[in-house]
């Protein structure tokens, strides 16, 4: 029982329309990790600079996640992000970007780390992605997440990278960029005919769905009023799923429609404060509670329709 | 078991870019009623010219729609709407809208058509549509819909129409302009607080969902790889919800969620082919199939997540 992670290790300032903050923990993996560690135990690969302090280490000392791939460069500065959200919330305007260490990032696997069961390949460039891959060949489920600038800049080595995973787990518009298909369907139906054996697209306030050569399972976002700051609900979303999969002994279709409402749970209570503040401090019945929810607003009686006299009609 | 409609019938041109049909039958009570008389026995309530051929009345016929209330007027010409969809098959442009004799079109009721059980006020004037609902004080179940120029133009009638009926039946955009917030939870209380016991919102290719003041109920679509003229699928997937709702005796959250797929399994069907040509032709073995794989892709078992180490951790 456990799961890899590789990608960003950062500090964010967001600004919203219901506050701000200066510096904050931030990144893929953090944001997938904490989401993760409710789950099972997880492993971060990243870098990080000499401004990465024992008080973010903390947050992840404290929800058992390891750190042991986690390199620290102490003259360096770690991956910061500045960004603002309008009243819009979906749409995120980037101030500023400071890749600092990240942007020599190599990332480096332990023994241990190349034998771990699951394995999270976050938004990083796809060349590093088909790199860590190569090194995981005993993983039994490899997912990978993207975004557009690698769709625009790096097509081909995104193609080869996704061509080695088992899942895809990327939003609703890089699926249409991805396939040049604006019908979602058929965006699907392309990405899984190269390789993936499961895709799944998050759509926002319109919930999630994952698609298999054979099958097709969707969900809606669970209903909420407000969205405080929606920055790392991807991939908070991506660490519930991964996290839960690793908590299964079968990893099949089954446990992957769990999975999905277990990354919506988690998804849900990112947005609701800054960064990881709310997803930090979660207890199981939070997470037990909106789980049941989703069953409580997706369900209903399989009773078909007969109408006999219409029928002879 | 009757179900009323009041709303247009009409002729419609439509191009897309894989056809086009210059006059075929249209308008939202012949959409709705087609689609609804595959569970009920459906009345409908509106106006048309001398253009209005037994060719159409067949249509109607076939499918035991009664046209007792439906009025004629010789030597006036039938509503015509001609309008072309792009690549984006989610924007009609409209080229063209004669009103002809549904411009002076005042609902006329019999006494049967009052004594209606289910009625559904289709997209007409909302003063309108308040003077039928002051006919059919009897009626359990009346639904509304509406479109964006009557938000702008009749506000305060659309409210008060709105404040009269149990249930309104919209798309996300109108129900977040109608409320006047972009947050749709924010925006269904908001519609709710005025009065109707519950509240649909069509989502297109993203499903709909149900909100009551207690409960929320959200499906998916109808997985489709290719749309061919969406014209009437909101009229359609009304006509099966109302169609349903109006076989059923209890008509309760169990049987709306039921409805609620019946109504996305019609609408699923409507855009398939032009105008009403697929709905027309439909077996309940083809509804009932759709209806099961509704189930099929939205079903997960509930297991609770429980983790001891973590949870002491």
């Amino acid at each position: 029982m456990s799961l890899l992670v590789v990608g960003s290790v950062a500090f964010d300032a967001v600004e919203t329309p219901f506050g701000k903050r200066a510096k904050m923990l931030g990144g893929s993996a953090s944001h997938f990790s904490i989401s993760a560690s409710y789950f099972t135990d997880v492993r971060v690969v990243g870098v990080v600079g000499g401004d990465f302090t024992r008080e973010e280490e903390e947050v992840f000392e404290r929800h058992h996640i390891n750190l042991t791939d986690l390199e620290r460069i102490p003259d360096g500065r770690t991956f910061f992000w500045r960004g603002r959200y309008d009243f819009d919330l979906n749409t995120a305007h980037t101030l500023e970007t400071e890749l600092n260490v990240f942007g020599d990032f190599k990332p480096k696997l332990s023994e241990e780390a190349k034998r771990t069961r699951l394995v999270f390949l976050g938004n990083i460039q796809p060349e590093l992605q088909a790199e860590v891959r190569e090194q995981v060949q005993g993983a039994e489920l490899v997912a990978l997440d993207t975004m557009n600038m690698w769709i625009d800049i790096a097509r081909e080595s995104l193609l080869k990278a996704i061509k080695g995973v088992h899942l895809v787990i990327i939003n609703d518009a890089e699926a249409r960029q991805l396939s040049n298909e604006p019908n979602l369907i058929k965006a699907a139906r392309k990405i899984l005919s190269w390789g993936p054996q499961a895709l799944i697209v998050k759509r926002g306030e319109y919930g999630a769905a994952l698609f298999t050569p054979q099958t097709y399972f969707a969900i809606p976002a669970y209903p909420l009023e407000s969205v405080f700051d929606p920055t790392g609900a991807g991939d908070t979303f991506a660490g519930g799923f991964m996290g839960y999969m690793s908590s299964q002994e079968k990893l099949d279709e089954a446990a992957m429609r769990r999975a999905m409402i277990f990354g919506s749970v988690m998804a849900s209570f990112n947005v609701e404060e800054f960064g990881t503040e709310r997803v930090q401090r979660l207890t199981f019945d939070e997470i037990n509670e909106r789980f049941h929810a989703f069953k409580q607003m997706t369900n209903f009686e399989e009773i078909p329709f007969e109408r006999a006299v219409q029928a002879t009609g």
